[in-house]
Parts: C-alpha cells; sequence; structure tokens
C-alpha cells in the first residue's frame, strides 16, 4: 500500500508557486475579498495541488468557491463575530466569512489562547468551505503547537448510518497536525467516510473506477463506477463490515464537535427525513471546530521536541516488510511534494489550467505562465 | 450489520449489579486501595459487564489487574500530582494510582475545569489501565457537557505501521460521550485498530475465529485463528486497503494527545527497534488524554439540548434498508442493555464466575449469589 498517493494527473503544466498563489489571490480580491484575506486563503486553496490532494485544490475554484460568491453564499468583507469567550474556549460566528481565510483566522486564535492557557478551542458557526482542514491546523506547528480542526458540512447529506437508507451526514473532515522535531510534521487530514467525495468526483471527471469498499448500493453490493452516483451510496472508513460502526461515530464525532457544540447546521435534522435518500441539501452554515494545543505551556518545550523527535524518527526507522518502501507517516509526502513543487513549479493538469485561464481572461487578470518544458 | 454486538456469552449466570459492585470495590479494597477509589475503580471496571463490553469488563480482573498489585506496577494509594496548571488544561502525574478511578477522578477534574472555561483537558502521564474509556467520558453527560478520553498503552507494541514489519503502536482508544437530549447518551468506544486486543484474546479463549480484516501474515494474508498471534499481527481500522492509513493516523492521533502532550512512554520509540517485531513491553506509564467541553458556557445549554435531541431524534427515525433493524448509534444499544442488566442482573459467564468466586475465597470475601433462575 502506497500512502498520501497523489490524485493520478495526465498532460500537466508546471506554474511557479508564488505566481500561482498571486493570481488566486487577485480573483479573489476581484470578488471583494480584502487583500489580506485573499492571500491567506488563495494559500489555502493552492495547498492542496502544492502537496498533491488535488482533489481539494484548485480544481474547486470554479466549481465551489466562486459560484459561493455568484449566489452571495459567501460574503468577502464579513468580519467573524465573537458570540462567547470564556479565554481558552470561543463561539465565533462566522457570517458567512470566506472559510479558506477564516479557518485560518480562527487557528490564529486558537494558538493565542493556548499559548496562554495549555489548549484554546474555537468553536465555529455559519461558516462557509474551508478547503484542506490539514492545511489550517498546520498553522499551530508553526508555533510548535498541535493543530485540530474538523468541519461539518451541513446539510450536504452523504452518507447513511450504517443501516439506514436515507443519508444524513456529509464526509465530515478530521485534521490534526503535529510537529515532529526535525522531520517533516505529521499531519492527517481525513473524511471520516471511506473517501472524501473530491475525490469521487475526480475518478468521475477522469472516467476511472474506485476501490471497492468506497461504494455500495442498496442492497449493500460494492459499486466502483463513480458515476453510478444515483444509485450509490458512500460508505463509511471502516467500508461496510463491522468496523464501519467505527467509521459512522467518528463522523457523527465530528458532526457534535464542529457543528451541535456551536449551533451550526446539522446532518441529521428532520428536513432530511422529507428527502429521498439521495445527497441532499446545500452546505451552508458549516460549523467547525479548530483546538490549538500548546505542549510547552505544561512541559518543557525541549523535552517536547526531543520526544516528538523520538516519535517521528523511530516511525521513519521502521523497517520495511520485505523490500518495500520506506515507512512513512501522514503528512510525510505531502511535505515532500511541497518542497519539490515550490522548487520545480506546481503541476497543474492541462484542463485545470485551461479553466484558471478562463477565469483571468474573465477578470481581466494576468494568468502565471507555464514553465518553460513543461 | 448489527450495531453494538455483545461479545457472545454461553452459559451464564446473572448478579445482581449493586452487589458486583459491592463485591468488587472489596476486592479493591483489599489490595489497598481507599473505599471511595476502590467503588469508583469497581463502577469503572463492572461497566464493561454491565453494557456488553465484555472483554474490557470482569474478565479483566484476575487477568490484568490483580496482577499490577501484586507486581507492584500500581500504587493504591498514589495522589496524583498536579506538574503544570493552566486553568483551562492542567498537566497531571498519576504516579501509577489506579486507572479504574484515577481516568474518572481526571474527568471530574475536566468537568471542573469545562465549566468556567468552556473547555478542561486533563492531560496525563505514568497512569494505569483505566478500563472502557467508554465508561469515564460518559462523566461529562451527567454534567450535560461532552467528554473526550483517550489513552496509549505505551510500551505494548501490537500494531505496525502500515508497510512497516516491528510492532509500535497500541490499540490506542478513542472515546467520546455526548448527552443526546430525552435519548440515550451517543458513547463512541473504539479501538483505532480494527478490533482492541480484549477482542481478540476473548476469541482466542472461546476457540473462535475472528473476521477477516482484523489480523494479517507478514505477507499480507487475512488470518482468522486468533490464537495464531505469534505469526499473524494486528491490522488498523481500514484493513489492509487504502483506508489503512486513515487507521494508523488515528492511532498515531491518540498516541500524540495522550501521550506525546504529557510526556507518557512512547510507543515508537528506539528500544522498539530492538525487537523481533512481535508484541512487546509492559503497558506502564500509560499516558491519558481527558477532556470535557462545556457547549452551555458558551451557549444557551436549553438550546444546545435541543439541537442534541434533534440530532440524535432524528437518526434514530431513519428509515432501515428493507426489513431491517431500526438505526441506531454507538451507545444506545449498551445503555438498553445497561438498563436491563439493573434490573434483570449482569450475566456472566460460567469461568468467570468461577474466577471471580475463587478470588472471594482466597480474599475471604463473600461472592455474590447467582439470581435464583440462573
Amino acid at each position: 500500500m502506497q500512502q498520501g498517493a497523489p490524485t493520478p494527473l495526465r498532460p500537466a503544466v508546471r506554474v511557479d508557486y508564488e505566481e500561482l498563489c498571486v493570481f488566486v489571490a487577485r480573483v479573489f480580491a476581484g470578488r471583494g475579498v480584502p487583500a489580506g484575506r485573499a492571500r491567506a486563503a488563495a494559500e489555502a486553496l493552492c495547498y492542496g495541488d502544492l502537496t498533491g490532494l488535488r482533489s481539494h485544490g484548485l480544481v474547486n475554484l470554479t466549481r465551489l468557491y466562486l459560484p459561493l460568491f455568484d449566489q452571495a453564499r459567501v460574503d468577502p468583507r464579513a468580519e467573524p463575530q465573537v458570540i462567547a469567550d470564556r479565554g481558552a474556549a470561543v463561539l465565533l460566528d462566522a457570517r458567512r466569512a470566506l472559510g479558506l481565510w477564516a479557518a485560518s483566522e480562527a487557528m490564529d486564535m486558537a494558538v493565542e489562547r493556548a499559548a496562554g492557557y495549555g489548549i484554546g478551542m474555537i468553536s465555529v458557526r455559519d461558516a462557509t468551505h474551508l478547503g484542506c482542514a490539514g492545511h489550517h491546523a498546520a498553522r499551530a506547528v508553526q508555533r510548535d503547537m498541535v493543530g485540530i480542526v474538523a468541519s461539518n458540512r451541513d446539510r450536504q447529506r452523504i452518507a447513511r448510518p450504517p443501516g439506514g437508507r436515507v443519508a444524513m451526514l456529509g464526509a465530515n473532515p478530521l485534521s490534526i497536525a503535529v510537529p515532529a522535531g526535525g522531520h517533516h510534521p505529521f499531519v492527517l487530514d481525513m473524511s471520516t467516510t471511506a473517501a472524501p467525495t473530491g475525490r469521487i468526483r475526480a475518478a468521475a471527471r477522469a472516467g476511472q473506477r474506485v476501490p471497492e469498499g468506497w461504494l455500495a448500493d442498496d442492497q449493500g453490493n460494492p459499486v466502483t463506477d463513480p458515476a453510478a452516483s444515483g444509485d450509490a451510496h458512500l460508505l463509511w472508513l471502516g467500508g461496510s463490515g463491522s468496523s464501519a460502526s467505527k467509521g459512522f461515530g467518528l463522523g457523527l464525532l465530528v458532526e457534535v464537535l464542529a457543528a451541535l457544540v456551536p449551533g451550526a447546521g446539522l446532518g441529521p435534522a428532520p428536513e432530511a427525513l422529507a428527502g429521498d435518500g439521495g445527497p441532499s441539501g446545500r452546505d451552508d452554515d458549516i460549523g467547525v471546530l479548530v483546538v490549538a494545543i500548546a505542549p510547552s505551556a505544561l512541559r518543557s518545550g525541549e523535552d517536547f521536541r526531543h520526544d516528538a523527535q523520538t516519535l517521528f524518527g523511530t516511525l521513519l526507522a521502521c523497517p520495511p516488510v520485505g523490500d518495500g518502501a520506506p515507512v512513512r507517516y501522514p503528512g510525510w509526502h505531502e511535505a515532500e511534494r511541497a518542497r519539490a513543487h515550490r522548487r520545480d513549479g506546481v503541476p497543474l493538469a492541462s484542463p485545470l489550467y485551461q479553466e484558471l485561464s478562463d477565469v483571468a481572461s474573465a477578470m481581466a487578470l494576468p494568468m502565471p505562465p507555464p514553465i518553460a518544458g513543461t
């Protein structure tokens, strides 16, 4: 099994990372987002392509984010409002601010609280899509802290409770980022379903099949054609066996922490029962959990770094089975790819490059050129 | 798939729950545990049998807990010490106090902190076995809070990183308990491996096979004979496919939050590399994460209860597939069983009843009698 395998990518051009961020920031600024926020949002969106998590990267600009502006479902200038402040814990109403920016802002606030209290929790309601949760979680690592980000998808219901025939929950991502001493940070960024919807959409676009264990039909038979989504529903982590209740439980854990605690929109709500069991709803009023933990507020920061170095260094030194690939942990491959892409340019599939060029033309913005030879 | 199916139980007697708790408390008191602590520990241990999670219940009294006393690996009178106190977050050295009691004590402290700060985190080092994590998490529910408990198993290494041939982590349980309005609380209590070791030991004792996806040999072939554990290693949640990196990532998440943060013993440590890849180490210096979140410190408690009632009520109302069983969530079946067992007596397999009777004889304690007719 290869960990952290990137979404398959065929005919591609490479674009300078910094130029790409500048371009995306200009697109957001063109939709009314203040410059500093637009830059933070651009970094969050480009993180997907930078690290190889392409299903959550720029491919979503025209599919997800620009339509949110067009439909006034995101407010580019919204000022998130503190509803309650208990020092270590804050309830924030994001007021439909651009999630790509607001989630990073919330993490910075959590980090600040954790520095004093040892832990900081920002509980967010009325949020919008935040992109890769791991990007925001990883901001804590720069401050030698552990970052946690989880998010529900409000009323975008795509996964059913085990044994049920109505979809009630979203892919409900859960992420943690941890400093690893001198090694690449540990960054887990996972959907609690068997796969995130972005991966399934990407496979459908590419005309590819998905592995067994991701989708099933009403009778529980495996479905491998992602385009057959009308007849198929998404499975939980653990597939369809007895472990499915763990995946479902984790999805519910995220729904509780991200949405029930702050009072955001809930997937399991009466209107879900009125549906036909298929995917339903728009993902507005998203709930987000943002936590920072500061080990150095509780014990020596030097000891913590030493222990982290030991933990992750030992994992990297684990001898592989047979002639297999070296042992790695989540986040390691992504960091390697980010390093290579900062140096050599970020690969963009040709159709995606064309899409972005069309956006550039429509907004009269300069499109970053392909790096020569790609 | 049946959720929350109890460990199989054949020839059994039933014993009054309260009498059982009194008996177990006397056993612990006989080993030097102060009375109040002994009672709390007894409730934690009996919780397994009360709710049907028998692999984590009284079967462990003679296998796990009494040997800890015999080997002086638990200190019955230890006073846990506060190493650092940041208000919302506390670092606690449990000093080998009996984990069955200390974890509940830590949760009560977390609840108290959360009432003021919105969140309370007790980060524990040098702990001992806590039994069912869900029991301790559920104490928060009595105060209308969300409780989270996670624990590593220190140097008891039974699970390998994907692609590696040396075991480095334990089953690393993760638990959350959530008030559900008028419904049974949502209590998730899961190992991050495909199955907890207790379930595999129980199957081995009963001469039963385990499902595919729990164990594999070095070549990755499924192993279903739990007694073949010398040749088999435990798989992560998600099995051996691409989802295994999620299960591994969750195990690592628990290792970080429960052990790296407080500075407890780590599974991935240099001595692990010196082993032969088989299970190794003793589970001393366990790390525990205990968190309470108080939604009512952030928003109206009445609104929270209403939303929780909606969320869990909608799940319970989800129409089942075909003629299947009603949809339930983790903790629901356990609560039903606890209610029945409080009323009708707690079922104990005959060999277990005999074991406990032997303990009673050796300590000159009265053994609770079987309820007539069982």
